[in-house]
C-alpha cells in the first residue's frame, strides 16, 4: 500500500478543532490498515504570525512543497486586523496557492436534503441543488502587480489593484470545468464583465475557443457576472458547472454557499496541473467556511466541512473515490439521523458537539 | 415656476416603452399646471450606434451636459453583441457617468409588500425589507488605465484592467452614504476585499476616518465584500446603507435587487456632486433592469422601475419630495389594487400591459 504524506494546518478560531476530527478519521483509516497517511503539521495565518512573526514559514512552506496533499483549517480574525498587510493571515493562504500553482478551485454548493430548510431561500429554489464553482485561483487581480498603495501629498493617496489574465491561464482554467462537467450534467456556465473589462473579453473569447476546440459535446452559456449573481440568487439550480476568475469566484462561490444553508458543511478543493511524469498534482483541500472567532473554542464547530474536504481528496488526490462516497453517505446518514452542530440545528433535532459529530460520522465508517 | 430641461435616452429593448411611460407622466404634470419640464429625447447605446456608429454621439452628450437630469431607459441586447468594445451599447452609459461625474449610484432595494412573495427567499427573510446601496461609479476598475488586451505572441494576449482609488473617491462617496443614512436608520456598511485588495485597505482606511472625523453620530460597520454578500443573502434586514465600490456595488446591487422579488420595480439615481454656486448637480435617473430585449416590443415590460426613477428625479433634482411621495404612493395603490405586469403576475391578480400599468399609476395621481 502506497505511503501518501499529508501535510495539515489548521490555522487559526476554529481551525484546530475541526482539523481535530479529520485526524480522528486519518488515525482510523491508518490503523485499520484501509489507507497509509503519514501526517505533518504546520502553522499558518495567525497562529504563524504569533509564533514566528509571518504568515507561514519557510520551514512549513517546504513541507507543503513536498507533500502529496494539503489539508487546511482557516485563517484569521479580529486579533491580528492591525498586523502589517504583507503578513496578514491571509497572505498564508495566498501564497499557499501561488507558490504550488494551485490554479483550480471547485467549491461544490449542495443542498442537503435534511438541511434545505436552513436556508434563507424558499425549499424550493434549493432542494436538490447540487452545482460547482470552478474558480480560477491564482491569476487576475488577486496577485496582479502594480499592487500599491501611494502618498500623493495633499493628505492624498492612491490605491491600484491589477487584474490581468493571459491565454494559457484562461485556457486551464476552462478545460477543468469542461472536464467537469463532462462528469456531471455537461453544462458550463461561464461568467465574465466583458462589458466593462478588457480581462472580460479576453476570457469569454477564450473560453468559447476551448469549447469549441476540444469539448463541443458539452453545452457553453456566457452570463454576466452581475446578472449572473442574481440568476443563482433567483433560480440556482440552471447551473451545473459555473467557471469564473479569481474575484467573481471568491463572492459568487461565496453566495452559493450561502444559498444551500450548508455552509458549515461544504469542502473545496484547490488543485495544481497535472505533472504527466509522475501522474501527479498538487492539492490543498480546506471547508468553505472561515475561522469562526467567535465560537472557537467552544465545541461549537461544525466539523462536516472539514471531513468531506478531507473527502475531496481521497478523491482527488489518492483515487480513493469508493472511499471518499463512504465519507460522503456517513455524513449523510449522520444527518439523518437527526444528529445537528449548533449551526444547524433545528427543532426536533439532537444537539452535537464537534468531537460528537465526528465521532458519530466515524461510527458511521 | 421655474422650467426644469430634462433630456429621455429611452436606449435599447425595453427602454422606448417603459419611457414612454414616463413621458405619459410628464406631459400630464405640465398640462395640469403641477410643474413645468421641458423634454429633449437622444439616442444612446445600441440604438445610437445603429444610427451614428457610436454609443453616444457628440451631440447628445451636449445635450446631457446642459439638462438639469437625465432620464435613462436601458441599453444593450444580443443584436450588438460583435460591435467593437469602444463603440458597445454599454459604453454610452458609462461615458455618461464619467463625463458627467456621477460619482455617487444610489440603488434602494425594496421589498414591495405585495410582491413578498415573488422572491425565491422566504417572506420573513425579505418583508419589510428598505436597504440602499450606495456604489462608487467614477472610479475602481471600470474605468482605470491600463485597460488593454496585448498580443504575447506564440497564440497568446494579455488582458489587464487596474482598479484605481484616490482617498478623495473614498471620501466623497463616503460622505454621500453618511448623509443618507443619517436620513434612515443611522447604520452605514462599508465593504472591500482588504484582505486581498490595496483599494480596499485604502477604502477601509478612508471610510473609518471620514465616520471618525465628520458623522461619529452615524454607526459604521466593515464587512469583506464575499461575506458581505453572504450576509445579505442570509439576513438582508441586518443592513440599512450600504457603500461599497464600482465592481462589488455593481454585483451587490443586483443581487440585493433580485432579493426582494422586485427587480422590474426597482429605481436608481446617480449624483454628481453638487455645485454651490448654482446649487445644483448633474443627475442621472435609470431603472436597475436592463433592456430585457427578449420581450421589448411587446407591452410587457413593467414600466414602474422607470417611473420611480423619475419619482427619484423630483426628490433628488427638482426638490419635489411631496410629489415624488405621491408617485410612489400612487404605485402602492395601483399594486395593492391588483394590477400586474406579466413579471410580478401571480394567482389571483389582474394583467395589464405596459401601457395599462402606466395610465392606472397616472389615474391614481
Ligand atoms: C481568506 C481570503 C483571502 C480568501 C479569498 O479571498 O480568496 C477567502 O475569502 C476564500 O474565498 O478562500
Ligand atoms: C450596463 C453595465 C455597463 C452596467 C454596469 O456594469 O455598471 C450595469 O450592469 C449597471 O449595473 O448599471
Amino acid at each position: 500500500m502506497a505511503t501518501h504524506k499529508l501535510l495539515l494546518l489548521p490555522g487559526d478560531g476554529i481551525g484546530p478543532e475541526v482539523m481535530g476530527e479529520v485526524k480522528r478519521l486519518i488515525d482510523w483509516l491508518n490503523s485499520a490498515g484501509i489507507a497509509k497517511f503519514e501526517t505533518d503539521t504546520g502553522l499558518v495565518g495567525g497562529s504563524a504570525y504569533d509564533a514566528h512573526k509571518v504568515s507561514i514559514s519557510e520551514g512549513d512552506m517546504a513541507k507543503a512543497l513536498a507533500a502529496d496533499a494539503i489539508i487546511f483549517g482557516a485563517v484569521g480574525g479580529p486579533k491580528w486586523d492591525a498586523v502589517p498587510y504583507e503578513v496578514r493571515p491571509e497572505a498564508g493562504l495566498l501564497r499557499l496557492r501561488k507558490d504550488l500553482a494551485l490554479f483550480a478551485n471547485l467549491r461544490p454548493a449542495v443542498c442537503y436534503p435534511a438541511l434545505a430548510d436552513a436556508s434563507s431561500l424558499k425549499r424550493e429554489a434549493v432542494e436538490g441543488l447540487d452545482i460547482v464553482i470552478v474558480r480560477e485561483l491564482t491569476g487576475g487581480v488577486y496577485f496582479g502587480e502594480p499592487k500599491t498603495i501611494t502618498d500623493l501629498g495633499n493628505g492624498q493617496k492612491r490605491a491600484i489593484d491589477t487584474q490581468v489574465y493571459d491565454t494559457y491561464e484562461i485556457e486551464r482554467i476552462g478545460r477543468v470545468a469542461f472536464e467537469l462537467a463532462r462528469k456531471r450534467k455537461n453544462k458550463v456556465t461561464s461568467m465574465e464583465k466583458r462589458n466593462v473589462m478588457k480581462s472580460g473579453v479576453l476570457w469569454n473569447e477564450v473560453m468559447t475557443q476551448v469549447h469549441k476546440r476540444e469539448y463541443p459535446d458539452v453545452t457553453l452559456e456566457h452570463q454576466l457576472a452581475d446578472s449572473g449573481g442574481m440568476m443563482l440568487v433567483k433560480w440556482p439550480k440552471q447551473f451545473d458547472v459555473i467557471v469564473t476568475d479569481n474575484l467573481f469566484g471568491d463572492m459568487l462561490s461565496d453566495i452559493a454557499a450561502m444559498l444551500t444553508g450548508s455552509l458549515g458543511m461544504l469542502p473545496s478543493a484547490s488543485l495544481g496541473e497535472i505533472d504527466v511524469k509522475i501522474k501527479k498534482r498538487k492539492a490543498l483541500y480546506e471547508p468553505v467556511h472561515g475561522s469562526a472567532p467567535d465560537i472557537a473554542g467552544k465545541g461549537l464547530a461544525n466539523p462536516i466541512a472539514m471531513i468531506s474536504s478531507f473527502g475531496m481528496a481521497l478523491r482527488y488526490s489518492f483515487d480513493m473515490g469508493d472511499l471518499a462516497d463512504k465519507v460522503d453517505a456517513a455524513i449523510a446518514a449522520v444527518l439523518a439521523s437527526g444528529l445537528r452542530t449548533a449551526d444547524i440545528k433545528s427543532e426536533g433535532t439532537t444537539a452535537a458537539s464537534t468531537t460528537q459529530m465526528g465521532e458519530a460520522i466515524l461510527k458511521e465508517l
